[in-house]
């Protein structure tokens, strides 16, 4: 039998998935799991994205154009207008999600062996697209007791070698919340500039901010227009995650004729993914004020509620539906196992995602799991009550 | 202005991309353009399966499992057991388009450096994909006099070098619309068999076989059941290129845990694609029956017509819809250019694909283009009248 690839074996597993088993176990003992692990959101798709789905009346499902339906790219040049984004339709091109689109920025601008910069606790996939691409993760820590603030300029310049090509940021920031603010930005412009890195900036989750708080993208920096590549996706904004429809958006032509080449390869992104998303620039500002303050509430409960529990603790997060919180614990890989094969309250329990899953540096995320608020108040309330009763008993805790 | 990665400026463009402009030129002086360049075929996509998309009622369009939708994978196993193909579902990895399977294949079998042996002509996007994977392509060549016939067993002999780790064919061929016989498959299998390579067989075009010739897949060989790895897709099958739905398929359990990886990390395929191909297998025959007479006919006619010509010649096609034809040319390039640029006849052309594009060896395919016929018969005679015209003041003409 013919070896597997050696590239194939580096590959992550997703921090994620390796509890799975545990969560079918939990199940098979008739106990009822509350779901904070997943990044899958619980809001329904906005009824004029899916009504698009349901009038589709073409007689055959074509390619489109391996960029992207040109109108629908047309209308996305709208969209990004009223956010301050001044681009081309020729200066988008649509992927298979994110995904996707993450892939096509990585490869294009990063060749195999080189180096990528990335604050962590990071999105667990960036390993897997970085695997993919040969590119190696050069990971510099943030810390829960800054909130997950950018690290200091110092270790940026520590971090960057002969190698280094770019800097990657998530903002607001899967697992963390965080929000980046434009004095923030306007740090990682000057070492990029310095340097002369691209800016990878994945901004899937900039309508969730919060208390006020305005997003500051990686588009609005002066000065590094051709080092700065956006990646969106239309995954959370419409809670679609299905459709697989992102963007990668940038005003370097040169990046844009390479990506071109890897999106012709694959012909086309999804076309049904595209109609839906198209029709989904229609949705009304309501929606957005509806599911922002259904976030809102979900957030203030579990920042409330974690932080009342003895030995934890969990920053405000100022953005998306996630947060890191910290726990009395030895091990979270561990404590997010036990939670699913031995723990029970009131015959339920809790799955969550260890931290270290998202740390590329060994060792840390150990005592920090990541809560994603993708349940209503009522559930919410009840999984961290479990989460409380848990600690209490955990054999693992440290403090 | 950092630059782009080498990786991306190995990808090659697409052969038919390159003519793209020229095909402007030509509409721009009001000509009509007879598209016989392409693999999007005309024929309708089943009503049934047309029919589950504008009945999805869904609330949200959920991320479906990495591997596919369970429920769709259940019933491809049922399709495949009609075809004599016996797999459970667990051994199907659904991807965005066969595209995506290949990818998925080629990274999790052959590392970077390494080498896949490929009888050219070939698909032009296996080359982007090798590229993508970091995977060298070996062409061994198929010539035109024989129809395009399995290579002999001593080019595959001469072609193997401690690198080489898999084998790959496209059966029925495209470019070539050739039909491996199952003499042919067992010649690989004991090629396979004793060097203990991987058989990566792309299948998709497994419903277009003519002249009451029997598809014989690589899942049929026996003792290599390890090393073979399916490729297939609903693009051609169902005429829904735009939904991006293929997979792979292998017993290889090794490879399926590593495809696993690369798919997990990108998370899903597309649902809405999923939900159309899942319902497209209600498909009746009378719809294969009916879309395959089309294409024999339309085979006929191209067939009859080209070699009518004076000078040019092709091979019957035993399947798919493609046929590569030998015309009196000096460089297949320059004359698929010249036809849109500079020639019209009743103020029409066509617009070809040069074979180079599809052969690795440089120099290959001056002499050949590949005509795809996706038109009907109307069209197409009216196609290869300009053909012929246009041989006829072709300033590149060679005998």
């Amino acid at each position: 039998m013919p070896k597997t690839s050696i590239k194939g074996q580096k590959m992550p597993e997703s921090p994620i998935r390796k509890l799975v088993p545990y969560a079918e176990v939990a199940k098979s003992k008739g106990r009822k799991v509350y779901h904070l692990n997943i990044g899958q959101p619980d809001i329904r798709t906005p009824e004029v994205a899916l009504e698009a789905i349901r009038n589709y009346n073409e007689k055959l499902v074509a390619y489109s154009h391996s960029a992207g339906i040109p109108s629908y790219r047309e209308k996305l040049v709208g969209y990004y207008k009223k956010h301050n984004i001044h681009i081309t339709k020729d200066e988008i091109i649509i992927g298979a999600g994110a995904s996707e689109a993450i892939l096509f920025a990585m490869q294009s601008c990063i060749d195999p062996g080189d180096e990528i910069i990335i604050p962590e606790p990071f999105y667990a996939n960036y390993n897997g697209f970085a695997v993919n691409a040969g590119v190696e993760v050069k990971p510099i820590s943030s810390s829960i007791e800054t909130g997950f603030a950018l690290p200091p300029i110092a270790d940026f310049e520590k971090a960057i070698t002969s190698k280094t090509k770019a800097i990657m940021i998530c903002n607001p920031g899967n697992p963390t919340g965080y929000l980046y603010s434009q004095e923030e930005l306007e740090t990682l412009r000057d070492i990029v500039k310095k340097h002369d890195l691209y800016l990878i900036s994945d901004e899937v989750y900039r309508e969730f901010c919060y208390d006020g708080r305005v997003h500051y993208s990686a588009m609005y920096l002066k000065g590094i227009e051709d080092n700065v590549i956006l990646i969106d996706s239309v995954s959370k904004r419409y809670s679609a995650c299905g459709v697989r429809i992102g963007c990668m958006i940038t005003k370097n032509k040169e990046v844009l004729a390479t990506a071109m080449k890897f999106a012709q390869a694959r012909l086309s992104p999804p076309s049904f993914g595209q109609v839906l998303a198209e029709a989904a620039l229609e949705t009304t500002d309501d929606y957005f004020e509806e599911v922002k303050n259904e976030y809102l509430a979900r957030r203030d409960v579990v920042v409330e509620c974690v932080n009342k529990i003895e030995g934890a603790f969990c920053p405000v997060p100022k953005g998306a539906f996630y947060v890191v919180a910290k726990l009395p614990i030895d091990d979270s890989d561990k404590f997010c196992q036990w939670l699913l094969e031995d723990f029970e309250y009131n015959n339920e329990t809790v799955m969550l995602a260890p931290a270290t899953g998202f740390y590329s540096t060994k060792g840390r995320g150990e005592d920090e799991v990541r809560i994603s608020y993708v349940l209503n108040v009522d559930d919410l309330k009840s999984s961290i009550k479990c989460l409380e009763e848990a600690l209490k008993v955990y054999p693992g805790r440290t403090n």
